[in-house]
């Protein structure tokens, strides 16, 4: 199916919030690729989202069962990740899954032998891997511009904290928010962690501490190749979405800046003004998610593995677990 | 029709060439829009079009005689623009146009005229005015952000000369190169040249020269109010396609600056280095063709007056033809 | 005398204004030159900057008729230049004189046949030739890292206007403010004029015209080469100082660009803020000053020439005739 | 003595190395200061250090001795600081010292006692505060421009090791390079550490190993007041020295850059150059060792406290014990 053979992938998507539009959009761009299905316990946004894409609304069995779906784009809200991946593997259909796999790292791992098991692509939503700026600076490194790499500092930092609600379903901040930068770490040096540390303060709102969560993190890693990460991040930067990483190799730097709106600069009796980064990741992003889509359904075509595995996924959590474990206790945590 | 009353405006479009291609997706994301037809000389280039969209291969008289296509898209070569436009005009259909208008600034007053009378919407191509980057400066000017305008650079520089045979056929740099920053001086400026003077010179390519033609301008304009503007151009700059200016007003000056591919920057052991500028205008110019097209069909369902009229296409025209002359005859033009 | 033999040289400077302080500054920094007189028609002044340095006050005649002083530096007023440089040369000591030779050509070019005549070194203060940023695109350029120069565009304005009672007495806008402007385009392109065109308003306040001059300038010069060079310039720029210039090349292109007090950027809601340039010229070029001084007596000790002569100061102030004749003419000028 | 009251304050320089030239060198531009010693094992060069400032080589003994040295210089190797500041107390000296105070923290707070009961004025040489950068972005931070400081991210490169016989007698990196960031920590944040964790990696020469210190670090210090810093550092970066920090704020961020021997950049087919940073610490640090020097004559003229006393270098001192720990025993140090 799909591209090559001139058939039509029908595929079917669960969660039609925002990121799901996204998606939704994204696949209705694919050329051989068709939006059949979406389910959503919202019947509302369920049947709006389809409509929007001459899809149908239907409940996930439904949608499991029918044969002509090739391929699942699961954007529901993350305790339903877990149960998707695993029955539509069973289901034999290709997987196209935001992340995190699941908050806790067992259960992922479970999704991963079943993914494993039933030997269909499982793509979990990295989205940072596909953004122009840090693939091209990814294939920069590995065409060996700066030699072997050596530190990574990242800063990461959001323009505004969710609702203390969704933080205390969230199942942590490094869990929901660093998850997307322990992927970075792990994909830019191209190892893995020795020993985690990690510390943090809830500094932008006493609720956010109340819910028994943090809102600013300091985190180290060494890895077993003994190079050196550096994370940073808070829920509030002023500024807005801050989203730079910079990696010093043998031979140089390379560093990652924030896309702007415009390449508009005032100068002014007070200062030489550029616009601020944009707004936050949908804006960011949005390049990254077209061409996160795009990247599965080629993969689905050649056959070629996808680039942000499900054991990305588990390897990424199993990061955010240790950091939780050595913040909550405060000391430095070794990885097996 | 349109967007508002629920109909679908179909819409045939004219020359099916790369900048055809462009406006050919950009219509096709337009809610209520369809394209129809696609009409070319090259009957392959005009069916792989048409079959890429589902449109249809038509000649333009069966386009111009279809009731139920109420826009057509000129993308054809520049000799063929007045005809296309004053046969749309008599045809009743609303009209989107490549610049320029025409080589002839006496034949493109016919041509306004003629969409005059008819009283249909026309408008032309500067792109440049739609880049979200020119755009949000013009706004920031228009707000008053530094004052009155008093001064404008202009730096426009392309990566590569186009074949000579083109250059033939071009009308001259002036009318076929710089009638983009005519355009952008009295955008930015909202005031009339009162003087033009222009200077050139052949620096890249002596079969420019031996086509009758220079490739490197220095334009300077002085305004009916007294506001002064400078324009360089060459037609190749060896790091690519640069796209700049900067307005000094009263309070400060508003810059536009090129946009990168991405925000890699390298620090090596010679230098910090940043991306080059996007490589030509299709990539520079890409969201502005697409928000061309936006403003287009919206204007055409609102009524509202487009942004680049025929009139400033005439203008921009006739401020090419002083700088020509100028250029030709080494003296001051005096604007009447 | 001077640094080989191990006397000390003695100077006299003449001016003791403010560009006559950094004068005396930078020559007293000298490694065997010794600040001997300071003549200035303000005793007060003078008296406070010889004590300063412990040099003496003392009348022109004095300073001159003093076998023991080997250079003197001229930075008085303008009017005073001719003269001083024609009676030095007849002392035969070694001159340094501020910008502009003289108002009229053909009293500075008979300055320059007195300095021939007598064969003594006379360096003309265009400091901008030894700034750290200027000096070193130079040398790139020279080293052919951008290939043949092609186009030059000149970006300088002041961060205000002078009282009108000096514009009165400045010898026009073009004289004044550009004559280091046309240095740096004859520097950088290593060129001569072939026409000049310079246009120009009255822009910041009406004074300026009723004094018979303008405060904007818009200049344009194709060289004998067929390079060609644009000057925008303006009196009142509200963020400050500002001087870049950028040169394309056949293989890239060079920028200069302003330089910052301060390497502080501020992120906030509403921009990313850099610093404005330094506020004026003793502060941007007060690395300039102390170089073009050291410079001056380096080539005493050597004997090697000065890198900005008496023949760069004449055909300088022959560009600003020529500008000034074009800007009130309203015409093209040839420069034979 | 000294400004104030017309008398000349003498000072006596220990060692005429590479730093006590750059000191020296700033004593005698102090008005009404003068170098009357230099003290150094090596006699030729305290001799031509002395010659070239009319001053005399001298022996410890004397120059403690003479009544007439109102100030002591320290800029003889580390292991000398304690003694010297003990004995420049005792007679009475006021004492301008280069960092470190001492290698062990017991030693440096006996020191900081003497000073305490001399009464004397005593100024521990963190150059980095008095760096026009560095302390611009610490006067907008006190003004309340980003409101409360929240986070501190420092990014400290050297260019290259020295060579491993100096590391060897250095006390460890974290006393030898991080001593300086650990102090721009406590002066940025005004706060101070309540835990230190520090990690390290060789990476750049096993001979470094060899000799039991470490050339890359990564260190996250809690403050008592819950922010959070996260410095890194190198001691070989090909790309030069790197010397930037950021502060996030409540209110927006401030970023200190750094700062370019010039301000050319290069646009060529490759890519948008602009220059490395300054070579190293003599060029980076130079206005700010000029103008440490004059603060420390400042506030000796007007009786005020030092910016960086002697408190400071026991702190910051101290912070670098604590991360030696935190990497040797792999734990997180708490702080009394």
């Amino acid at each position: 199916m799909g591209i090559d053979t001139g058939e039509i992938m029908d595929v079917a998507l669960f969660g039609g919030g925002r990121i799901g539009k996204i998606h939704a959009g994204n696949v209705a761009r694919q050329p051989g690729v068709s939006l059949r299905y979406v389910v959503d316990v919202d019947a509302g946004a369920a049947a709006a989202l389809a409509s929007a894409h001459g899809a149908r609304v239907a409940t996930a069995d439904a949608a499991f069962a029918d044969k002509g779906v090739g391929a699942v784009v699961i954007a529901s809200s993350t305790d339903t990740h877990a149960d998707l991946i695993v029955r539509a593997a069973a289901a034999g259909k290709a997987i196209f899954c935001e992340k995190p796999v699941d908050l806790a790292v067992e259960r992922a791992r479970t999704c991963a032998a079943a993914v494993a098991k039933a030997g269909v692509t499982c793509l979990i939503g990295f989205q940072r891997r596909y953004d122009p700026t840090f693939s091209a600076l990814k294939e920069r490194l590995v065409a060996g511009e700066i030699g072997d790499p050596e530190m990574l500092v990242v800063t990461s930092r959001d323009p505004g904290a969710p609702p203390v609600d969704y933080i205390r379903r969230s199942g942590g901040i490094f869990k929901d928010m660093l998850i997307h930068d322990f992927d970075i770490f792990r994909w830019i040096l191209d190892d893995e962690a020795a020993t985690v540390y990690a510390t943090g303060s809830c500094i932008t709102d006493p609720a956010i501490a109340a819910a028994g969560d943090i809102d600013a993190t300091a985190v180290t890693i060494r890895t077993k190749r003994g190079r050196l990460a550096q994370i940073n991040t808070i829920r509030r930067a002023a500024y807005g979405y801050d989203q730079r990483f910079e990696v010093l190799g043998s031979k140089g730097m390379l560093q990652a800046g924030n896309h702007r709106p415009t390449e508009v600069a005032a100068w002014t009796g007070e200062c030489v003004c550029a616009d601020k980064p944009e707004h936050f990741f949908l804006e960011r992003y949005r390049a990254a998610y077209a061409r996160e889509m795009a990247h599965f359904f080629a993969a689905l075509a050649s056959g070629e593995p996808v680039r942000t595995s499900i054991d990305d996924g588990v390897k990424a959590l199993a990061l955010a677990e240790a950091a939780t474990t050595s913040w909550r206790e405060n000391r430095v945590v070794e990885i097996g």
